[in-house]
């Protein structure tokens, strides 16, 4: 690609970068929070100064269009721009500029084509703020529940509700569970995403193509209740405490992990977070309360309902022969999802064409683009090569891979709708 | 005991409880700090109004004297007046109110003994706080050094040398690790302190003759540094999970644990506080830092040597197969300490002679006892029941149980300094 568009990528990931710089480390764009509003404040500035239209669906989202977009059903171009606490600057971000610089070249190139093509910069992809992940793409596409409003955020404790209606979204229409924007509007869902893994970086490969995205089972919070008790004075056998409880749980569940594994079944775990009860811990007590969370991802729906079950049997093991009790808050679910077969096949000969060897690259992440696919209209996902991993300050991408990709996205667009 | 007695006892309790509630549960008397002030003063008052004359030692400590005190080597009593946050009524308070019953009961009677009879009220026992114990008894006999003065508030961050200053210790008589009072000046010291176990309870005995105290080591943070992560993208295989490994280190100290406890090894371990870090932690992040404590506690040094080395070894083992590293801190030594032989025989003759079955319970918990122990002066405790175990807000003690244990204490000192 060009020289314009390189230049155009580089300024629109430096400002936005510099826009939301965490005063620690990395980058921080808040789920309907401050860093994603200042984002879209800019690139709505930017696209506006460089001949496009811009507005809002009911749901916060911002959504870039061609002057000539004619109405009809569009092919969308999406991803996130908010972002974990001091993440990377690409994670989310690439996909909606990658988005806004194929526009750009289809005005250039004065292309016409028989879908209008639109862009959609989708809010609250990150389940680190609420608990909850794809808030902006569940809303738009009538997913999201009472429940999940009442959410609150991990720090400021203001509810997703109230941090809905900040940016104007329409809460009425979204606890109806409608569609924001009409059904018949969407003839398909394109997402560029940094790899989250490594596995293209490892395979020497700018580019991947993703055939589907794991689901996940999540609890935002198990709690541990065991007795707390003068660490000297009570009896090996007479402790009921929740540090070794879940530490026994949590290396079970690393055991059957294994198992799966060697059974070659796809599946990772994660306790992301884990406490004692800061109020009243200390050095010198058995520790009576530990909170953690608990996350399983898969492919396969059959593999988190087994790999839950048994857990589940791990934990009233544990309880029995510890007397404590574990407390699990509500399971949330996300369904594994698959990416539209022949659009795939297109993005993998594109990918050939422009030199690459068009590796199918398996999402360990969830993407927005599940939450389409799964809403039913056909999505197909291309991975950038990202070099230390995501959710970190230090994920990287290459100016070069992106523009590759980017190239193939548009190549790919003008033969899905030509 | 007379109804005397007990009406004054009611009395104290009831005040200092009152005086030193927590507003969320229990009794919180901070060490150095506000609830433990308040009860010195409020204590100081009372003994002012009925006839003993009271002053401070250099490390904060309050000293109780009857008018005809002679000046000569005392035989002291005492315990210590902080609380760990939410603690119980009695874990220290009630040593000095017993102290405080037989000075008042030896004025009554007119006693004259052999060695003056003093009460020593002291600060900061608890590790809650600073996480260092036995604070004043270690000051006061020239224990205390100039990095536990470094050691900081868990809540206002304050040092220990601020707060001691605070309330007008001498830190440069301290820093010199000089006996605060005279060597000299003791004969002895004799501490009632409700048991932090349940053995008593459990062995239907108002009262028990402590043999000897525990030890301990410990580390007040221990770090797992791993590698953040995405929690969806990463393979098992590329994990360097802190949780993970945590837990795994947890439960191979639960099983050393249970195997020296089959050897009818003397030992208790406490991982008290355990957290990942909640500045970059995530539900859907591969944990890379999580932060614990450990304590080790025994009766026996080569005890605490051993299951310490086995717990370092395990520590590399799990560095090396899930690549993580391992930080602790200073450990803190606590040395067993061994009570008296003699005087103990005479509070268990005394204790069969008021009718009880003069058992030994051994203690768990460490006590300031343990300092004088270790400093060469002849020591001996005598044990409370306690129905709901210590350091949590239902801790109990039947007052028929502290008047009885106080009773023997007043004969037992009758007989030690006629």
């Amino acid at each position: 690609m060009i020289a314009q568009w390189r230049e155009l990528a580089e300024k629109l990931f430096n400002d936005v970068a510099l826009l939301t710089r965490d005063h620690h480390e990395g980058i921080t764009r808040e789920s309907y929070g401050p860093g994603e509003n200042d984002t879209i404040a800019y690139l709505t500035d930017f696209a506006l100064s460089h001949g496009l239209d811009v507005r809002s669906d009911r749901a916060g989202n911002v959504i870039f269009k061609r002057k000539n977009d004619n109405g009809q059903a569009a092919l969308w171009y999406g991803s996130h721009l908010d972002s974990v606490p001091q993440g990377g600057n690409y994670d989310g971000l690439a996909g909606v500029v990658a988005g806004l610089l194929c526009l750009f070249r289809l005005d250039q190139e004065h292309a016409e084509t028989t879908h209008p093509i639109r862009v959609i910069g989708l809010r609250g992809e990150e389940s680190a703020w609420y608990g909850k992940s794809y808030i902006g793409s569940r809303a738009l596409l009538g997913g999201l529940t009472d429940q999940d409003l009442c959410l609150t955020n991990r720090s400021s404790k203001r509810t997703l509700a109230q941090a809905m209606e900040a940016v104007g979204a329409d809460l009425e229409a979204i606890r109806r569970q409608e569609w924001i924007i009409d059904r018949s509007q969407f003839a398909g869902y394109l997402e560029i995403h940094i790899e989250q893994a490594e596995s293209l970086e490892r395979m020497g490969q700018a580019m991947g193509v993703v055939p589907g995205i794991r689901g996940n089972f999540r609890h935002n919070q198990v709690r541990c209740l065991g007795e707390d008790g003068h660490s000297g004075a009570v009896a090996r056998e007479d402790r009921h405490d929740a540090v070794f409880a879940v530490s026994e749980l949590v290396a079970r569940i690393d055991a059957l992990w294994s198992q799966y594994i060697a059974a070659e079944r796809d599946l990772v775990v994660t306790v992301g977070t884990l406490g004692t009860n800061t109020a009243h811990h200390a050095v010198s007590r058995i520790p009576g309360e530990v909170s953690f969370s608990l996350e399983m991802r898969s492919l396969h729906l059959e593999t988190l309902d087994a790999f839950y079950a048994a857990t589940l049997a791990e934990a009233i093991a544990i309880e029995q022969s510890r007397q404590v009790r574990f407390e699990f808050d509500t399971r949330i679910d996300t369904a594994p999802a698959a990416m539209h077969g022949p659009w795939t096949d297109v993005f993998v000969r594109q990918a050939r064409e422009q030199g690459c060897k068009g590796v199918l690259t398996p999402s360990g992440a969830g993407h927005d683009a599940a939450v389409f696919a799964n809403a039913g209209i056909p999505s197909a996902m291309i991975f950038i090569r990202n070099q230390h991993g995501s959710h970190n300050p230090h994920e990287a991408m290459v100016l070069d891979d992106f523009l590759a990709a980017t190239d193939v996205l548009y190549r790919s667009t003008l033969e899905l709708t030509p």
